[in-house]
């Protein structure tokens, strides 16, 4: 038998319950995997009672899985980065294999996660803690293994990517879309985490580490939420022929430069592949040298979609299991001495929306160009919309690609003109 | 060491040396797996100078490859279903393990390669038999394990799917798409596999086979091409907000029902994910009960696509060698003695285009929706167009959900009035 002790049965974990409860017996007689969920435990012992628990052990203390020898298997779905950490640190050290959904927990503390794990010769299973049922961590760590990874750009947190589908199609204010989002459930009660970018962050960190082979460290990802976009600027761009999306986007070329790796929302012209994921759903957009273009989509959240990447880590698990390979998949590299140089923000590359605020005088243009200009940034488009207040025209410009850095030395050279009334805007356009 | 021997050199055959070339000092030391390209076999010997094959013995003869016990892993790409089968075969019955991308030889005598792999206790691995570079094989069996997977629609065939795109949307009649497509070395001079829907075919019957746990034989899956599919259709589909797309569909609901598994084009509303799929990109919708829609988008084909899914077996393959887990994944479900049950096409239920084409005489509409009432058709809308000749107005019903059996005896019927002058069109509508 092998063994599985799950720790916090809140959504995903009574997700894990009922699937494990209707799929263990396909496991056991098809796959030859002898599964069984031995012991439950968590501190809401209420929760125990609505789920089908069978035959396992309900219980109030996560010492009793850790301190079980006869669990080889744990999944961590407590959450948080302090209690999860200590029970995941001593199971790993009693010789368990420990399943985790917790991205924070692995983007903040991975290396000693990792490094604990290879210690004690067995494997942490994580494929449910990036974009939920999709198989992103399959995909990078197995499918694309014969391929140098050159960019990534990712939908990867469900309640931003609602929120913006609410601004843009609704025309909806941010504070008003993020008010329908949490009474459908789709945003916490306290939404900072999300749309402060820091979720996306914590996944991009898990994804940029596996895919250039090394560690990227949460804290230095350049992070940006949403909180702070108007829906005219999302109306703007849609006139344009773009919409405004949240963004993870890690990119290396050539592959012995920094990786530029970060979270912003960014605008993508409206027949971009990613345009078209709307409301909760979630995209990885891989580029492989040798695969092009790989996309994976689907819900990035929730109870079953969740349980079912831990249901295939478990399968995976108890596999490795049975066949003797502690380590069939080494993470030995994703350790703090094998930490990446990130590319700096303001040394990036890109496209550029610019938006101004300014007073409508002759000559206004005229000054704002030149001072483009002089910092060696070239206009793609120029549009000037009727005034929304009686000081301040909105003047949009389109820039060809330009450096980050000389973008703010322009507008910190605008902000000063007498004919600025309003801080310019800045987004990103990715092609 | 872990010795390959590639038989086949060609697209996929020559893109595998290369990719081995670049990646297996990667393997080898950051992944820990020591495989060696040991010998590659191919009749045209011209091949070699063209290829990093390092120091790999190149020989014209597949024997050398088989027949050498230090040889572990042996990757079966010379196409075709009489040598790759004797080569497969004999390679499993001497206990190497076998790599392949031959999805006609899996659909059609799988039953017979996957017993004898099982036999002599090794795996066959095909990841690259289905959707070139998207990890198919590899989301159905291991990152969906813990679902019952409801539906399957997939555009899989790259040479229709640009086919139907520049009809589309350069408004070109089949045969010269087809002609364009030639042109562009995506159809072969002879395009009946791809056009006919046989390739297709293939695959679906494979991914069947692995969604159900059974087999499913290639030659009972009702198939359908895009070679007689009129650019009008595609124009008035427009019109009606759809696109036509030659699908693989598989269903199965509830689930010991028959299996529905079919290969035909239909019309997607122009909003459907898979509507977005253009040119010679592949999508695979997989539907399952806890994970809910997952979408897979690539290339499905080419030289350095499907190299990619076989280096994702090589490093698979080379794992289960280590970790002395030769039957990771079994295949024994998959044999003759437990063939599942398919629907007939005639037995679906479905939403209908229907065009007729009419004498453009008073009373014919309320003779042919009588007609419709009568075998229990519902009509959601209709569209009479102006005249294409002086005889034959083309009228479009599309359908509410009916049976097909239904359908085909309505159209039977109307087929037998006088005001009737052209073979009615049908292509059925998917949500």
């Amino acid at each position: 038998m092998l063994n599985i002790g799950l720790i916090g049965a809140g959504t995903v974990g009574g997700g894990v319950v009922k699937l494990l409860h209707s799929q263990a017996p396909f496991f056991r007689n098809v796959l030859g995997l002898p599964v069984h969920l031995h012991t439950i435990a968590d501190k809401a012992v209420n929760r125990f009672p609505q789920l089908p628990v069978g035959n396992a052990n309900c219980t109030d203390d996560a010492d009793t899985v850790i301190n079980d020898p006869d669990i080889r298997i744990v999944i961590e779905l407590v959450g948080g980065t302090t209690f999860a950490k200590d029970i995941i640190l001593r199971s790993l050290a009693k010789g368990k294999r420990v399943i985790t959904a917790n991205k924070a927990l692995i983007a903040e503390h991975g290396p000693e996660i990792f490094q604990t794990a290879e210690r004690h010769g067995v494997s942490v299973y994580f494929e449910a803690a990036v974009g939920g049922g999709m198989p992103v961590i399959k995909t990078i760590r197995e499918a694309l293994v014969g391929n140098e990874i050159h960019s990534v750009k990712t939908i990867i947190n469900g309640t931003c990517n609602y929120i913006l589908t609410q601004m843009s199609l609704q025309g909806l204010s941010f504070s008003n879309a993020l008010a329908q989002a949490q009474a459908k459930g789709y945003a916490e009660a306290d939404p900072s985490l999300d749309v402060g970018g820091g979720d996306s962050g914590h996944k991009v960190a898990i994804m940029a580490s596996l895919i250039y082979g090394g560690y990227v460290p949460f804290n230095k990802i350049s992070i940006e939420g949403i909180s702070t976009l108007g829906h005219e600027d999302i109306a703007f761009a849609r006139d344009l022929g773009y919409c405004i999306k949240l963004l993870g986007i890690m990119k290396r070329n050539p592959v012995n430069d920094a990786c530029d790796v970060r979270v912003h929302p960014a605008m993508l012209r409206t027949d971009h592949i990613l345009a078209s994921v709307n409301d909760v759903f979630n995209a990885v957009l891989l580029e492989g040298d040798a695969v092009g273009q790989i996309l994976l989509y689907g819900r990035g959240a929730g109870e079953l979609p969740t349980a079912s990447a831990v249901m295939s880590d478990i399968v995976d698990a108890a596999r490795d299991i049975i066949g003797a390979t502690p380590r069939r998949i080494p993470m030995s590299y994703y350790q703090t001495g094998n930490e990446l140089p990130l590319k700096p923000i303001a040394s990036i590359i890109s496209r550029y929306y610019l938006r101004l605020g300014l007073v409508d005088v002759p000559g206004v243009l005229g000054t704002i160009a030149a001072i483009f200009g002089k910092h060696g940034i070239s206009i793609a488009s120029v549009m000037q919309r009727e005034n929304l207040s009686q000081e301040c025209v909105p003047v949009i410009f389109l820039t060809h690609t330009a450096s980050e850095q000389n973008v703010r030395l322009a507008l910190a050279e605008i902000a000063q003109l007498d004919m600025v009334k309003c801080a310019a805007r800045v987004i990103r356009i990715e092609e």
